[in-house]
């Protein structure tokens, strides 16, 4: 297996910057792909161990590429998965001022982060979009444009410098982000981990996504994220990717994970890893009757009880 | 182990017929008792293999005497069940005519079978109890009353004679009766087979019965009958006797009673043994994801997803 | 309205201590009827304005004979109930001694309660039963036995003397005793109100018990008490007397009936009445979003989108 | 109110051939926007009487940028939905042949309808992003690209002509529209109504979900689409877009909305329409106990219950 990472490039984005939080990345080869499902086939081709893409962002919502891309083709398995605040920095070349600035570029992505800034400091500037915010920070550097939003990151590399940081519309703002590769034995479980999968439903039974969900209830795993995705088989065909607190080697998750695989025609395991978000406070412990050790003293009560002993 | 079984006497009650109609009764001792704890302790103390008692009518509901026992105390188990259509005979000492009787006797259990018989055909009639039918039917032949209500089947033991038979208010009229022994392995599975279960919930946890049944329904196994009895620490505190469709040893039942376990404070498996109704058509399949094949291949599935293996 | 109640006699029992309990029994005649239904049917005939009887109790659970009576016949409702503690004194003849007393008597009812003391104080003692605990204290004042088990209030009434006090194998046994009419406007709610009812389910839908109890579950409203009782239709066919927390005009309460009413064949309303367990710590406060306050917000705010007023 | 409609344009794309199967389009004014937000601001602000704007389509599902503007911002209200079927025509300046075609455009969400098709019939041709399917076409006109891919209605609007048509790689591919308009009384019920609503969970309550969708299943109200949008409140944070069969005039709807009401922090009403796909075998009648006349008789026997009228 090559020892190098793919990520949704270029380089000099939020991307890259998450990609670096990972250690291991010290001693690996970083290779920028144009697109989402170009990284991934890199995976799938073997060219790369894994790749580095964006999943969820709390304005977007959920990344359908990325999640299209997991959901069909040849499976894959999520390894890890990163967190990071997304700030904006007005980027300029060095001297330019803000009563200077007429035209402004970024990723459209960028535009919800930074248009109440943009209405109070720059407004009557005129924005054009980028191919990503990388890009545009190069294009300031070329002087096409007057000022990009961008990562603060990517001042140095393009000559720019930050005019202001911290700009973000919303609080909170979080992209997250997963590292992919080719199906293996799953991590270890740390005690704060996070079960990805996706299901579907059979076709003649609607109202289905209630027992689907009681599936975990009843083994009390608690659901982190629930978004459908169309199967393509006509209007009104989903399937649903859900992530559950807990990881496939805990008990209760795990006979979760059979009885949806009863129940629904398909199911696809895409992987238990750590969660990143470590607050100690949003880990919780199981509930009452569920935790592995309550689950082996049923097993066992069971077995014994089948057999006769008493 | 003696080859005896102990039953609720006296002898020439229904208890016995139904008793009867188990093919290897032909080569046991069976040991009429005073009452069901009489009988079911002769089983504690290993004095009898196993005891024969009534567990629920159709009239009457569940007989409380015989679930308490179960509830509580040294642990016994159910291995087989008998339904009895509950029919009446007046009995009467050869000779006597319907218009002679002037005083009838049965035991108080018999009345709601009667009671209309008699408004249309005995209205003017003296009812007075007895301690068990047989013993009216004794009574009778000892000239202390004019008729007796028995099963035709106490006729010939007592040198009476039947003056009418197939007397029953209600259609359907039912006893059901359960072979108890000391705790064992379970008979194997018939296809048709009923499980049944004492359960307890927790202190702290009202609503919680809402929960128990969802262990049975997510599962797909459906309830025969539940029967709430006090726990004996206060009013308002109970436990539930439940009978389910299926064996400990299909799958779908044994992840429930596993579920049940994790949950309660407390479970007692009282045995999985075969139905007695034999009705082909009350006997369903299992649904869709609950069949031991499907638990099966859901079990193969995780281990391999486990273990990274696609 | 005839200004009387009837009850379970005989007087000198503690059905009649119970009833005593009432502040309006003061101004009424107090009528003792041989059996509950006995008592039931003055109020169905207009005898009395309301019958008293005992509807469960902590060591023998729901008193079927009354709910049978409540669940089949021209409907009555309840409008109080009544929880009495349960001990027993030994009463004998002024100056019979301990070690002197053969025989001792009382209701079989009484039993679980005294067997262990008997046990411990009189172990070579005959028990007899007696029709009452009351008929038990008449029968040693005329002779017949040497001490009866009754409550301590019967001692003066029979000329008798309570050797001990007091006496209770099971801690919190407790009766609980209900006054029931013809059916009328339930008294206006107290805030810690309990709903009887009772359901029948659909013959073609067996597990129907789940989505009974959802109906409560939905609305936030809790259970207290699930009762099986027979229909009568032949083994398997269960009715259920339910007890449910808050009253008739709590909207959520309401709201649950009409979903009973909707999904069963048959729903019969016994009444909303005031809690007779004032421990505050019982009376929950309605969980979040069931209100009488949220239920007309809502209701308001539905008539509004109704009518297309935002 | 103005009589005209805006639309998401431009011209010649499937959003115009959509709306202009809606009847009223005849006599009214058709205005295309450059945006969806721009459609709808058109509605808030007073300047068209509705707008018209795809929200669904069964290869990308959700138009995110629709149901966001919905969620958020002045109450809107869905009054119609259309259905129509995607399928393209390659459209090529006349008397141009499959073979000269070097290089094509398109709107990028016509990729994935065509991707296999081109594989097969123009495996070299250079594919080049346009802003939308209409203006592919105009390119192809002014001789910037020698085809493109759009409706077959486009050709004679641009003076092209179909090389191909019925081009779709995926059958059943279909996009769903809807005509929203400012709040107002929703049509009347035509008894195959669809009504669409955004829900909020309370933040302290993870796993609110299964009780959202239980407030529908226990009124028998199916679900036809739910769809999570974050709320941009921080990664994990979102509502539920949901579609529900029925209408808010149907009784269990109302109630339905009624219970997600009482239960969330916030719900928004989008309106209730009749449904597009008018198949009648996917109109399903109220299962038992959920029609209007069943709650209708619930509510009259509450009424009588809380009054003490039999």
């Amino acid at each position: 297996m090559p020892a190098s990472y793919a990520y949704l490039g270029p380089e000099g984005t939020f991307t890259e910057v998450a990609l670096r939080t990972l250690p291991e990345t010290a001693t690996r080869e970083l290779i920028p792909m144009v697109s989402v499902p170009a990284a991934l086939d890199a995976v799938r081709g073997g060219e790369v161990e894994a790749a580095f893409v964006p999943i969820e962002n709390s304005v977007e919502g959920g990344i359908t590429t990325t999640l299209d891309e997991l959901v069909a083709g040849e499976p894959l398995m999520i390894y890890r998965e990163v967190l990071l605040s997304i700030t904006f920095a007005l980027l300029v070349r060095p001297g330019t001022k803000l009563s200077e600035i007429k035209t402004v570029t970024a990723h459209p992505a960028a535009q919800p982060q930074v248009r109440n800034w943009m209405k109070n400091h720059l407004p009557d500037v005129i924005w054009e979009s980028a191919a990503s915010n990388a890009d545009g920070a190069r294009l300031v550097q070329e002087g096409r444009y007057d000022a990009a939003f961008a990562g603060e990151f990517a001042a140095e590399r393009y000559g720019l410098e930050p005019l202001e940081t911290e700009i973000h519309d919303a609080e909170n703002a979080q992209t997250r982000f997963v590292l992919v590769g080719k199906p293996a034995r799953p991590a270890a479980p740390t005690g704060a981990d996070k079960t990805s999968v996706v299901v579907w439903q059979r076709d003649d039974h609607p109202g289905a996504l209630l027992e689907l969900l009681q599936e975990f209830a009843v083994r009390g795993v608690n659901l982190m994220l629930l978004q459908s995705r169309p199967t393509g088989e006509g209007i009104g065909n989903y399937c649903f990717a859900i992530d559950a607190e807990g990881h496939i080697a805990d008990r209760r998750v795990g006979e979760a994970l059979m009885g949806l695989k009863r129940r629904c025609p398909q199911v696809r395991f895409l992987g238990s890893y750590p969660r990143a978000e470590v607050d100690p406070q949003s880990v919780r412990t199981p509930e009452a009757g569920t935790s592995d050790g309550e689950f082996a003293a049923a097993s066992d009560w069971l077995a014994r009880r089948q057999d006769g002993r008493f």
